[in-house]
């Protein structure tokens, strides 16, 4: 009886690594969120349960439901893997489904995915970090709810200034809000943004822009939202990365 | 003709993605650095040339070298594979690389990996984020040299106030003058940190302090270090993963 926590990446199967493949194979049941990637269910068993804890906006399962579910398919003694978007401890809540399971003594193991706060900002060309452009990376999410919170922005804008980027997660809703928190802490209003939709999925887009223009630039989710100088390196790099994708 | 930057995930050759295992097994020319995993090596056809551009600590191949040896080898029609470790574009410099293949006209992708940033902290049952624990992530190097710079340690400081966590890649050598830095502008002294050794390879070693204690505690490389709250979690989670770990 083990639960596996399972990071899915971005959406691409051919992003999944390749633990993560072979569980996906091996699972008697997998309980995955409502953005799950439907190429990546298709890889399970004929055989194995598929069920969804996160049907509708708005109407997903609260954390402890899905946490009691897991120990109970874990006591039951099947081969389950919760298959999560991105990577499980990257906004992921798998700290909270871990202790979950550790506290009722079933036990699991941990695999790490690739998250799309890296892989987002790669398929449109841009390095996160870049010599003499950026040498921090943050990571945060703009969406409160979902046990996720949101970030002190006043704290990151000296990142911006001091040569860093930030990519935030969910952070299509309230773009206005911490854009202004920025700038009115020191970023610069100028400051390059990228927000790459659907990141890794056969229609994805990539949408430049400034922190000044991000609140009122037109944005559907998911998105990922790149913040720094580093963007501009994108630029030069796009079209060449989506030409080489193409003749793959 | 197609360079392909490829992350080559902290090690364990089962957190390859799917995409990074066919990519090598495909490869005419290698091109690894000093510390890729042997296990990874040998997924290589055996017909598959491999060039080591890092052969030993101080005395690696400059960065503008190994650019010109992608971008001549790409122009010479073969399949290459610039294997990285981790992902290419967190402190990897898969950036200036890409860049030197785009002014030359050479295709190329870019295929994330898992940072060991992201990979050791799992593999020790950190979670990176937590809920009322930790909201954003940082990524940073602890040494100059080879394209990396240090971060602006005292910019860093108030997140570790805010609820932040902080993960130094390449961090042992100067680790006293950070932690130190990162006190003088406002950590607490006692906050937890994390050190993994080697991680996911087979002889991985956790090692637990506090900022304060972390100049004089021994540490090898290469290590990634966890500074942050969430470390304690650790604590709880620690046991059960390796124990699940040991029976896969």
């Amino acid at each position: 009886m083990t639960v596996h926590l399972v990071g899915a990446g971005p959406g691409d199967p051919d992003l999944l690594t390749v633990r993560a493949l072979r569980l996906i194979h091996e699972a008697d049941v997998i309980v995955h969120d409502r953005l799950a990637d439907e190429r990546i269910l298709a890889l399970a068993s004929p055989m194995a349960e598929l069920i969804d804890v996160g049907k509708a906006p708005g109407r997903s399962t609260p954390q402890e439901m899905i946490s009691a579910l897991l120990v109970h398919l874990g006591l039951e003694g099947r081969n389950v893997v919760r298959l999560k978007g991105g990577d499980p401890f990257v906004f992921g809540r798998g700290g909270e489904e871990a202790l979950a399971l550790a506290d009722a003594g079933v036990s699991f193991t941990i695999v790490p995915g690739i998250t799309s706060a890296l892989a987002a900002p790669a398929a449109a060309g841009i390095p996160v970090t870049h010599r003499d452009v950026a040498r921090t990376l943050t990571i945060v999410t703009g969406t409160c709810g979902d046990g996720a919170e949101t970030p002190d922005w006043p704290v990151l804008a000296p990142l911006l200034r001091a040569g860093g980027t930030i990519v935030v997660l969910m952070g299509v809703a309230h773009r206005a809000r911490y854009a202004r928190l920025l700038i009115d802490n020191g970023a610069r209003a100028g400051m390059a943004v990228a927000a790459i939709e659907r990141a890794t999925r056969p229609d994805q887009r990539i949408v430049r822009t400034t922190l000044a223009e991000l609140g009122t630039t037109a944005l559907t989710n998911p998105a990922t939202i790149v913040i720094g100088e580093v963007v501009h390196l994108g630029d030069a790099l796009v079209d060449v990365t989506s030409a080489a994708t193409q003749t793959r």
